[in-house]
């Protein structure tokens, strides 16, 4: 690669001690490698240094459209550096596997392999890595449902750069990235109603649903590697293909890093198995069904490529090819916005400000909400197994143990008496179990549709980051002298963030409309039987006494 | 009072430095006081040192009937002795009580009166005193419901004597006393089958209840003192009388002395009574009209005199005199058993120790199981208020705020969605609300007739106790040359305990097998209408989701 000149837009303070190089707004620098990956590129300054700055803190110097002024650097969170940033080696290793090669060796695997290092060991910096596994039967009242604070933020905040730069927006706004658009992907901004737009609606014939059923142990290498295979039967072909979780997570990386203005659902924790496996496993298929529904009905998810591609390739070589192809899509993050269509109309500026105020403060309290309820689900299911069993089962021994007690003065005249009194005690024993069988009808399900929210919910900051990202470069193109023409582009390209971000917000809305009003009613429905069942239990014992 | 001369019957231990003296079987003392009160007598012994001992452990040297053997003592209690013992003083005082003059100054008043010693350092002693008094709102999860252990045993057992001795078991079996026994208050044990007997049952047209009613407020010396007193109708004449609490206890004591072998019912605990009066007073309502209840249904206590004389009398001045002739009744403890005409046929050993010793166990068992129940009653009571009312509230709280949550973000297009997850959490709320009054209904009343039943079951140790002493007082008899005669006269008096003691085990089982399935039965029912008011409160919630 031959080197080029850039020049600094902002002020960057490298690490020191690190590989990365302090540069100045305004220095020119040689820029001696753009492959480093990560957002980092390597070059000289005018002093002759080499080090690491980040790519989107400066401009080639071959560049039309004047640079911004000066201004401080997005703040940024400190990150300790491994000691691959220093060699700038091994980092994009990844990208390049194979798919089948060394992908197994990934801890994803369901199937503990004991030849290899223990995944407990992998896993040691996570604190909730085993909040679903079940360490023996006394242990079952210690699960939890993932009612933590961890959403699928974290994943992608690892990063020094903010969400604005990384998801390139500033390359969108300022218009720096040139793609030709087919028409077929070109995604059409409906608008409803006055501030109020939509993605374009799946049209009725499209609507489909996908099954996630029967995880099934399979193995390969002799043997020597097992994973569990889960198999997908969407509706508009009813052809089954089985995918593994590692599958899911190539999937839902791409469409993350695809759809930064999406909000794309979370995937099941990636946790190792405990001895409970086919609980753990079940629970999973139960989880992965929720992340597929929720895609289904996203009209610009279910209808994307790397979707359609996972959900129907069948073939090992067109996989890897349309792998590849996901892969090196260069319409990811704010540039998946040259594809969209949004109405003509400029916005307001006070209405976006209000609307996505409003929105980032609902997002909020939905988010606190939903992960309270959650920690009260899996407080509850807990419980349910552990202090309300045994609550249960001390009133029955009360009262077991009283019917004994009468008994011992009965042998020569047996009465019903203790007998009866003893099916008080077999009553409540019955409805301990009753309390202990109940969280996987309704808390169970309930956290698992919850935790689907809780991803959702916490995809929007960075959405909101976005946004801000772009209103902010667009205020300081306003600010200096931008040719009109391009002001205007630039404005466009804004409200067409905007857009996205509103079309995101009321499909949201539409879709829990919904779905949390069948979430509710499916729970209310359990939670129904459930003390219709102690009821009939408690009536059966009471014809005892008539 | 002259002085005479006795015999040690038995060795006796003074306690050091106490008046207590030490005698040795055989001596010969001068008695020279017969006065001092709860079962002791003053002499000199041979030495001329004088001191106390116990009256049973002597006999007047006058007697035509040989002493038995020396023996071992029975086991006594320590006890620590109060000054008064010393002075030989004001153990008495309470026999010379006139009805109204000093009775006002027990601590049994529900009405706390501050211009007098307060009622807390009266009963600083007394670790349960408490159990039934609220501090406040926030205290009534801690409401006790007297599970404790304590029972009627521990007031009769306040005494160095043993059971059998104190309740003059032994001068009935000797034959010591002569009292000519009216027809009229002679009991016919009747025999229903082989070893089994009652006592003579009530005639259908002499069943009775009593309702006792409206505890009312009443004061006297200008208001100075006011009590609360309870209303008592008995069904065969209809004519309210009024009496307080400590009018029971009179009659407690007075049953309790008089029918040693008879497990008469407790009274509820002698407490006073916190800010909440009101439920404190309707509580010993119920638990008084418990107590009215048993009695009115066992054969020799519901057609005694004293308790007669309690449910009719009206008049002041007839109430004293009724009052003296109970108290100075001859035929107290095991001197009852002179009314008793038992079945004429002689009782088998084995027979008679082996009922004694399963139904000694059985009381064990039955003992046990109560106070176990009356534990879980308590507990389950307590966590009614407190720990699961708590549950409901937080999972209430959970889903209200996710209501509240949704609906921040529907200011512009109010949706159902919103309302009606809020609805979901007032429903857990109200249905806290439903767990907090339910204990009332339930756990309350059953802890209540619990509460008889472990006064019976506390009882039956002293009746065990008593039939103990007598059997081996008989042995004693045997083992020396007792005229055939005068033997044979022991035997019939011991057969007559044992034959009483199984008329009251047999009185109580066939009282327990009815009463307990009245009790489980209520019990149930509200358990049912419980769980069906829950279910009905989420049925409600339902319908808006439907």
């Amino acid at each position: 690669m031959s080197t080029f000149q850039a020049r600094a837009l902002y002020d960057f303070s490298g690490e020191p001690n690190t590989a990365e190089m302090t540069i100045s707004a305004g220095e020119i620098l040689t820029v001696t490698r753009t492959d480093v990956g990560e957002g980092w590129w390597e070059g000289l300054n005018s002093q002759g240094k080499s080090g690491l700055f980040p790519e989107a803190y400066v401009e080639k110097v071959t560049t039309s459209f004047p640079g911004p002024p000066p201004m401080p650097a997005p703040v940024l969170q400190p990150q300790n550096y491994s000691d691959d940033w220093g060699s700038g080696g091994n980092q994009t290793s990844q990208e390049n596997d194979g798919w089948d090669d060394d992908w197994d060796e990934d801890p994803y695997s369901e199937i503990p392999n004991n030849s290899r290092q223990q995944p407990e060991q992998l896993y040691a910096n996570e604190p909730n890595r085993n909040q679903f596994s079940k360490g023996d039967a006394d242990n079952i009242s210690e699960m939890s449902f993932g009612a933590d604070n961890k959403g699928t933020i974290t994943k992608k905040s690892f990063n020094r750069f903010s969400t604005f730069v990384k998801s390139g927006g500033e390359s969108y706004i300022l218009g720096t990235l040139k793609v030709n658009i087919e028409d077929t992907h070109k995604i059409l901004i409906v608008k409803i109603d006055d501030g109020i737009c939509n993605w374009p609606p799946i049209p009725p014939a499209n609507h489909y649903t996908v099954l996630v059923t029967s995880p099934k142990k399979e193995s390969k290498l002799k043997g020597l590697k097992s994973f569990i295979a889960y198999q997908l039967t969407p509706s508009f072909n009813n052809i089954q293909v089985s995918r593994r979780y590692k599958h899911f997570d190539w999937l839902h990386e791409r469409l993350t890093e695809k759809f930064s203005l999406i909000a794309v659902p979370p995937l099941p924790d990636k946790q190792i198995s405990g001895r409970y496996e086919e609980q753990f496993i079940e629970h999973r298929r139960v989880q992965l069904q929720e992340f597929v529904n929720w895609v289904c009905r996203h009209p610009i998810l279910s209808s994307s490529e790397v979707w359609q591609h996972f959900l129907t390739c069948t073939d090992d070589k067109l996989w890897k090819q349309g792998k590849r192809q996901a892969e090196k899509d260069p319409l990811l993050g704010a540039n998946f916005c040259l594809c969209i269509e949004a109405p003509d109309k400029n916005l307001l500026q006070s209405f976006v400000d209000e609307t996505i105020d409003t929105s980032s403060n609902f997002i909020h309290n939905l988010d606190t909400a939903v992960k309270n309820l959650m920690n009260t689900a899996a407080d509850q299911a807990r419980k349910h197994a552990g202090a309300f069993k045994k609550e249960y089962t001390k009133i029955g021994e009360s009262f077991y143990s009283l019917g004994t007690a009468i008994e011992s003065a009965e042998k020569a005249t047996p009465t019903d008496l203790a007998t009866g009194i003893k099916r008080i005690g077999t009553a409540y024993f019955e409805i301990g179990k009753i309390f202990e069988d109940q969280p996987k009808l309704d808390w169970e399900p309930l956290s698992d549709k919850l935790y689907i929210y809780k991803g959702i919910t916490s995809s929007f900051p960075d959405i909101f980051a976005i946004h801000k990202g772009a209103q902010q470069k667009r205020k300081e193109c306003e600010k200096i002298n931008t040719p009109p023409a391009q002001l205007s582009e630039v404005r466009k390209r804004t409200d067409t963030v905007s857009y996205a971000i509103f079309a995101e917000l009321q499909h949201f809305k539409s879709e829990r409309e919904v779905d949390l009003k069948v979430t509710m009613k499916k729970y209310l429905i359990e939670q129904v039987n459930f003390y219709k069942r102690i009821v009939d239990k408690l009536e059966d014992t009471l014809k005892f006494f008539e």
